[in-house]
């Protein structure tokens, strides 16, 4: 069957289409299943460096073997078996003219070509950084877990959302933590200053925090900071990310402040190029987004013209057993705004296991959502869902406060208490 | 301050405005809340017939104390503390003419009425249906344990919601229980196949089940089916529940099959008097929609114009541990439609403790979202309510598919695998 017919892409009728894809990390794997699920004919190949794909989120739990790296690493036979071919080996060079993709070993043609390269981490040029550790790939869990494997005093520079889950982890395995944070609050930025305290509470109970600390030298077993000495048998830097966009950029795209330019289709600044994921131009570098972007790129790289869905960036992490999670705006980036914050419960608060719970709403002038925060144990990431949806279709205040939810004792808040329906009733 | 100048209602100008309420449930209680927040200066007097409120959906797990019952029965002092004013009384008449109702002891006039008498246990015409035990109120709940203390045999009349979830708890405190059920599925009409089947799945590894069973005949100590002879020490019958309605009726009010005759403004044949919550004319007899009806039902009774909110008929029950949840249309109510199915886990598969879990989506023939239905062990009241509110919205298939979710190890499936998003997709 003549692709071209099939899904409109018009290009070299009567022959397979070749969409290579650059990458292994969601964005690269989920366009190459969308490219495969609507098209099967077009000859997909996936040019990825590395044996499997590692599911980066689960690298703190690895840390304390729950889940066993072993198990955090998704086979490359459930991309095979879907008829997508494998090239192994790291893409040195894009040729625009030849329309190549070259790695140490052999180069590829391709038709259409999406580049999904992601991030890498990035420490800042702190005197000594080399003997810190970085936590991201498959191989950083290892050398972790040697590093730490007769360790007993741990400092983990960074108290950003991955940072506070790797204390975590290292805490459960019985280590003793140091986290030291530049800034003046834990997840900087990230929320709002009465959420930042509900974590701050819980963090400092476990582990020593430094907040407003600089790191000026980091020597082997030691690290030195303008607020003392801080001895520590491994030390782990977890200072964020930068998207991995030289190849795109040797090859001439245009590239932004955070990654590969794309338009509202993904497509670079050549229109046979997509990009995906981690490494485009998006601050929120996050692999529900890679997946969305994958799927787009693909969608887009066949010829069915398809917008970029709307990020919202609903988020959500891990804080010693409560889960904090965001989306949209704070009410700080939001300016002039109207709040409204309602406290509940979990389950039906006189049931067995009955957890807090608060959501917090952000209006803009016009009652319209524009951002929510929560804090709970549980029930936080498909409320945070739910508020993303409410933001994508710009609700207002009255039609979140007219939802139809439902109510039973072990699994929601009393009738009268669902707190997103409560907190949008509180609006000041 | 003149009440009529603050909200827009005008009749007594200068004086109080006197608002009674008829009931002592969800809807009651929270018409009550809803004016004295908007107006506390409206007289706002609940006439009920019980101390304190019973939150009824406790009360399968108050058979088991866990909950105590003491504990499910919120304290008067709650609406006290507000200002309403509580008489403790059963209403015998509404005298229209005079704009009052009448106790046992004493008349008490209104400016606006709210009637929100619920509804009570309805049992079938079947001989012998005196020696059954039914559970809706805390005196329910008091004789069935006490029937229960010494009894090993439990036979359950009816497979519904509620009748499995009493299943259940006396499984829970080691009771031998039969289960009969008229029709030949448990939950009856609430869920499509595929979905019962899960349910039945499970109940039947715990009770002895019995469907399409026609129980002939009921004996102290034995109930006498088409199927044969049950013995039992205690027989409870759980065969739904009917509208207080007579009160209304007397009065001369309009009531339809399901109970008290509203407008889309929760106001019945006469001006003065709203109604809310299972007494009124609704299939959908659940402590949310009368949570949503009270307050619909004080706002424009307090001149508030307030439409009623788009009842989506959002639910979830428990079956033995599992939650099974629904909204909108099951795809048999819909008819003519598309139906996309996804499984997915509660957490990242390889993450300790990820439950499988099951969506269901169903759209009309303009891939408009009209239903759905959920069964896992966690994360389906929440999901049912995004849908719910998807439903209300109107949200087409692609929106849906297009959802920013967050993902996270211990919260969520797989950045891939959010089952609402693949269910989306996954229609055909």
């Amino acid at each position: 069957m003549v692709h071209a017919f099939k899904i409109g892409y018009i290009n070299i009728v009567g022959e397979k289409m070749k969409l290579v894809i650059i990458g292994g990390g969601p964005a690269a794997v989920i366009a190459a299943f969308t490219a495969k699920s609507i098209d099967s004919n077009v000859d997909v190949i996936l040019v990825k460096n590395e044996k499997g794909v590692f599911v980066k989120c689960e690298a703190p739990y690895n840390l304390a073997g729950m889940p066993k790296l072993e198990d955090a690493v998704l086979p490359d036979e459930m991309i095979k078996e879907k008829g997508i071919n494998i090239v192994y080996g790291e893409v040195k060079e894009i040729n625009r003219n030849k329309k190549s993709v070259k790695t140490e070993n052999e180069e590829i043609n391709y038709d259409k070509l999406i580049v999904a390269t992601g991030a890498r981490s990035w420490v800042p040029p702190i005197p000594g950084i080399e003997n810190a550790l970085t936590l991201r790939d498959a191989d950083d869990v290892k050398k972790i877990k040697e590093k730490i494997a007769g360790a007993n005093k741990v400092a983990i520079i960074g108290a950003g959302a991955i940072g506070v889950e790797i204390a975590a982890q290292l805490k459960k395995i019985g280590k003793e933590v140091t986290t030291i944070e530049l800034m003046p609050t834990v997840l900087p930025g990230a929320y709002d200053e009465e959420f930042i305290k509900k974590a701050e509470a819980i963090i400092e109970k476990e582990v020593n925090l430094m907040l407003s600390t600089k790191t000026l030298e980091i020597k082997e077993g030691k690290v030195i900071t303008d607020k003392g000495e801080i001895n520590a048998d491994a030390i782990i830097a977890v200072t964020g990310v930068r998207a991995n966009s030289e190849l795109a950029k040797n090859a001439g795209l245009e590239v932004g402040k955070y990654g590969v330019t794309i338009n509202e289709y993904m497509q670079t600044s050549d229109e046979n190029i997509f990009a995906a994921g981690d490494c485009t131009d998006t601050r929120i570098k996050l692999a529900t987004n890679a997946v969305m972007q994958g799927k787009a790129a693909a969608l887009n790289a066949l010829g069915v013209k398809t917008k970029r869905y709307k990020e919202t960036g609903a988020m959500i992490s891990d804080i010693f057993g409560y889960a904090i999670g965001r989306v949209g705006k704070t009410e700080k980036e939001a300016g002039e705004c109207k709040v409204g914050t309602a406290n509940s419960f979990s389950k039906y608060q006189m049931h067995p296991g009955a957890e807090p719970i608060t959501v917090k709403l952000i209006f803009d002038k016009e009652d319209k959502l524009v951002g929510a925060q929560i804090w709970g144990k549980e029930g936080v990431a498909e409320r945070i869902n739910l508020l993303s949806l409410a933001i994508a279709k710009e609700m207002k205040k009255e039609e979140i406060a007219q939802l139809d939810y439902c109510a039973h004792p072990s699994n929601t808040p009393l009738p009268f208490s669902e707190p997103i329906v409560m907190a949008a009733e509180n609006v000041k």
